[in-house]
């Protein structure tokens, strides 16, 4: 959590902001802090997890850690992940294979918010994926995205601010265009590339839900005691099919001709994925995680109810 | 080829009219006709095919058929293809692992149309994708998409047609957005999801050009000699982590729940990816496939230059 706020715009909805969400989840039951996780299936290059309703973040680390370590045998591993919960931010299971020199793919389903392509009722999850690859010497590539335009959360920020939002978003209840972010909060989350983000979503709940036998679809996150979500790991091995060296030679020339492209708007260099978050966490390793007025309160109020110590230092 | 004519709009540039092209690149060297492959490295789950400048239908079919097989003994498995040519639609190949029981993933490189997100340059291919998931008595879901909003073969038959296309799709020259698919016609071609299909297509070309040896980035395709194009296959085998039944029933509860969202317009009702494209196939296995005057033309000039026979039956 204290990495996704590292990372990540606070109207992102990732961050410390979701511990008072996984603190209700806790007492409603939903989430077993100390649940007792197994593993439910082993193949030669695959697992299943059983998260037993434990923290979406564990057990997600551990099916990447697992995938992990087999791909470094067998070259691709994939490992799912059952009966788990909110997993945090995709792009930080992906970084664990990158950190391990692996190349390594973090999907899960979600809460229903985006409708099937032409339709009003949300069915599927912007069901994020992850996808991290390492750079010899540099902070790996991280692409953490969700199948979905934005999410309600940016919108949410935007409404509270006053400010417009693009109009490919979300739609009205009623399957409208807008680009008012307070009209389109019951409405459906636009996916990616229209269809496209559609089918992807739908076949990431194929991928999560469905294969692992754990809720799916409009079912997920629905009942306060069982949320019932489901992860994707996959880890590759770069040296089952190129030597590492010349892998990263390969990739830091690619790299080289898509950062030197001439940018649209001269203030606006080309990026890499990852890049904007690693260079907002540099900043906020060295400066502090900003933190607003109802947090500070709601984290101390979470403090005293659990009897555990709180202590602001002042900013200098 | 004749699969890709009988799913796709021709508008997208796929099915017979390529065969002029691969006619040419034969010609030319690029594509050998009669290539020999060679398995370059195997793995426990994984393997990495020299197609040797080899058609690159018959490298990708091949690739993914050595995926399915290894899949089926390890849970997963990943093929990557060198040295290859246009592997023709990416949904054609994932198809093969969904008609044997197993997802199928495919995805390959391409040449440079799309340009780094905030950049005019094209660096990066369209990097389609195509994914299969099987059904239990029903054809299975196939996405097939480029990582790009559309293509400049839609473009360009918008623009004979007269006809505006939407202002996503791509850039002028000079990064400006328009509706005008002529003005557009040497400007980059605008990823799905803005900076995430640039992500996702950068993270492909990582996965197929970079980690197998080939060309990548603003190279593939750009040597008459030497396309030198690199695909990925994956297959998934379902068993691995839960009984076919099971997971088959679990998937049909998921897209009756999709199929029946209500829709936005009473007579658009909701698609499974894949199902127009089935939908014509079906008609046109009936009716035939409609072919202009000039491929028609064009057929018979390269089959009277091969020494292959050609007739045409009368349409009744």
């Amino acid at each position: 959590m204290i990495t996704a706020s590292l990372w990540w715009h606070p109207g992102q909805g990732q961050g410390l902001e979701k511990l008072f969400r996984y603190a209700r989840r806790m007492r409603n039951g939903g989430i077993r802090p100390n649940a007792a996780m197994s593993w439910a299936r082993e193949g030669p290059a695959t697992a299943l997890l059983d998260a037993g309703k434990g923290l979406g973040y564990v057990a997600a680390r551990r099916a990447m850690d697992r995938a992990i370590e087999i791909a470094k045998q067998s070259g691709i591993a994939m490992v799912a992940v059952r009966h788990s919960n909110h997993f945090g931010i995709a792009g930080y299971h992906a970084k664990r294979a990158a950190d391990a020199g692996l190349i390594g793919i973090a999907m899960t389903n979600a809460g229903a918010e985006m409708a099937p392509w032409g339709a009003t009722r949300p069915i599927l999850g912007t069901n994020p994926w992850g996808i991290a690859v390492p750079r010899g010497g540099h902070h790996p590539i991280i692409l953490d995205m969700a199948l979905t335009q934005s999410g309600k959360g940016m919108m949410r920020w935007l409404d509270r601010a006053g400010l417009p939002m693009p109009d490919t978003w979300a739609l009205t209840a009623d399957g409208a265009r807008t680009t008012d972010p307070g009209a389109a909060m019951d409405g459906p989350l636009l996916p990616i590339g229209d269809y496209k983000g559609y089918g992807l979503s739908l076949i990431t709940d194929a991928l999560t839900g469905v294969l692992t036998g754990s809720l799916f679809g409009a079912q997920v996150f629905q009942d306060d005691e069982n949320y019932d979500v489901a992860h994707t790991m996959i880890a590759i091995r770069i040296e089952a099919f190129i030597a590492r060296r010349r892998f990263d030679e390969r990739l830091e020339a690619l790299i080289a001709d898509v950062l030197t492209a001439p940018p649209i708007d001269p203030d606006g260099p080309v990026q890499l994925p990852g890049q904007a978050e690693q260079e907002r966490a540099r900043w906020r390793l060295e400066h502090g995680i900003p933190v607003d007025g109802t947090t500070v309160a709601g984290l101390r109020d979470l403090a005293r109810e659990l009897g555990v110590p709180f202590a602001l230092e002042p900013v200098a």
